[in-house]
């Protein structure tokens, strides 16, 4: 590809003067203006971006954070990110956190080191006190699924007390008495509230609330199929399960078939799920889908609304919906 | 964070000398120094990335370019890279291709705007003449899982006919004489490889070339639950069955299990893997692995040489293993 000296060499200008009419600074004839232009037609060139944005004083840059690459969930959040920052025709700069607030950390100020113009950040690690002390900063940015009190218009938010509610209520709606529940870390607010999603249930049908019917797993699949193997165990009359991930539910799953339990003859499933990952078991498991690619979706414009400094109204609170599958029967 | 001018005001200097220090330019006093260096630590600030590749003529960038965040592999390639410039202190700038050599083109275009010091590319619609095209340009290159005759130094290649042939040799040595094949698409290079070892091994194991055994999939999961139909449809015969990549075997479970077709007693099942998603199934299904987060750590180290213009020994060609697990038997 061409470069800025190639321009110059062909328009019969200095290398200056390209990068001032490339930058928009200075006054230059209309001639040698139009004889740069056909240069840079002719030879494709394209400007740095990094000379214009400091130039322009915007890098055109937007960072995202996100915990880690893998996994179907991130990479959900990253393509829709990516997705609206195109039609923008802006940079996308990832960053994983890698379970820490010191990875949080990192990413941020790597972010910082190349001046993104904002931040998209699904932090989980760094602490409350932490964000609002960044939001002190000048660079706008946008917290996705996470409530941090005096940031409200910052946050997009998702209901997962709600969805687990939902979830749970749906087994009990079908006769299910001795429900089982595979939480995700209770240290994490999000978790804690699916959690708390699946009590709030109980009570509301006034049920009482056995605490050895809950495991803590880590959202990872070996630990649904730990979970499903302890309570069924400590359980044999349990006849449903809500799991708080699709990675959980899938080790369970794993678990049941094994031990050649029939799902949902002999156990009803229902599910968290972000990727659709529960209509690929077999059989299929219903599930409360947590929507992160809309969220995603409008944590960007947000985001660029901030940067314009344009207040607008969007929805940044996002509700559960149920995805009835095969998973679960009436008792 | 800081920005320069709080360091200038603090070192009691002026802000071009506070950038000049920086940036390792001209001479200054070693008073004046250690007063700019003890202000910088004092306020933490962390000089402009962009500001620096500029000085420096290096970004400190590199472009990545996968097909798609979503889906475990490209994860896997994202993180194993992401891990290596870390190491380095590289900034990593991805793109997505989206199945198209436009796509491609656009996110190379992308990542020259941006500088970046060199790329990764996980090419799969540029041609061949358009890659050697690219090897004239300044900018450095790899290419991950792609042989371009000409750029052998800049390949970091899998032998993927050699995988197919593995996995369905073993299917022969069980016994298995009628063994369909689901292909993924037969425009692309890699595909038609691992499709020609199936038919290699059948080939050298002396048995008949059955084309109506072979099903051309897309990848995705439901091309691999049709296949599975339309091949149980026409050959009820079939004892095994070769799948070009995880997703699709997975569809073919569902097939199987909706069917009441026991897996491995009426059915063997093999496939191609990348991110251990076999392991996953039930029953868990043997694969040969695609080492692609190994492939990735070679090509950043590879890049950085060709960066540094030192040339080392690198081991650019993978081979595939093979890992049993449940979904076959011997008949």
């Amino acid at each position: 590809m061409a470069r800025i000296k190639d321009v110059a060499l062909l328009a019969g200008v200095n290398r200056s003067t390209v990068s001032r009419i490339i930058n928009g600074e200075g006054k230059f004839r209309a001639d040698t203006k139009r004889k740069v232009e056909q240069a840079m037609a002719e030879l494709n060139y394209r400007p740095s971006a990094i000379a214009r944005s400091l130039a322009t004083a915007s890098s055109n840059m937007i960072g995202l954070l996100v915990t880690n690459y893998t996994g179907g969930f991130f990479g959900e959040m990253m393509d829709q990110v990516q997705s609206e920052l195109d039609l923008h025709k802006k940079f996308l700069i990832t960053a994983q956190g890698r379970h820490s607030a010191d990875g949080e950390r990192e990413a941020i100020c790597r972010f910082h080191d190349l001046r993104c113009d904002g931040y998209v950040l699904n932090s989980r690690y760094l602490s409350d006190d932490e964000l609002r002390e960044l939001a002190l900063e000048p660079t706008p940015f946008v917290l996705l699924d996470r409530f941090v009190e005096g940031l409200e218009s910052r946050c997009i938010t998702f209901d997962h007390s709600l969805a687990g509610h939902m979830a749970v209520s749906h087994l009990i709606k079908l006769g299910h008495r001795e429900i089982g529940c595979i939480s995700g870390p209770l240290s994490r607010t999000n978790s804690r509230q699916r959690y708390q999603g699946y009590i709030n249930a109980l009570k509301d049908a006034e049920m009482a609330i056995e605490p050895t019917l809950s495991f803590e797993g880590n959202y990872g699949r070996e630990s649904g199929y730990l979970a499903a193997q302890k309570l069924y165990q400590d359980h044999p009359d349990m006849t449903a399960l809500f799991s708080c991930n699709e990675d959980m539910i899938g080790g369970a799953l794993q678990f049941f078939h094994e031990h050649n339990i029939e799902v949902p003859k002999q156990i009803s499933l229902i599910s968290f799920d972000s990727v659709d990952l529960c209509a690929s078991f077999y059989p299929t498991v219903s599930a409360v889908h947590f929507p992160i690619s809309d969220m995603a979706r409008v944590a960007v414009e947000v985001l660029k609304n901030q940067i314009k400094k344009e207040i607008i109204s969007v929805n940044r609170h996002f509700e559960p919906e149920l995805r009835i599958r095969k998973g679960e029967r009436v008792i």
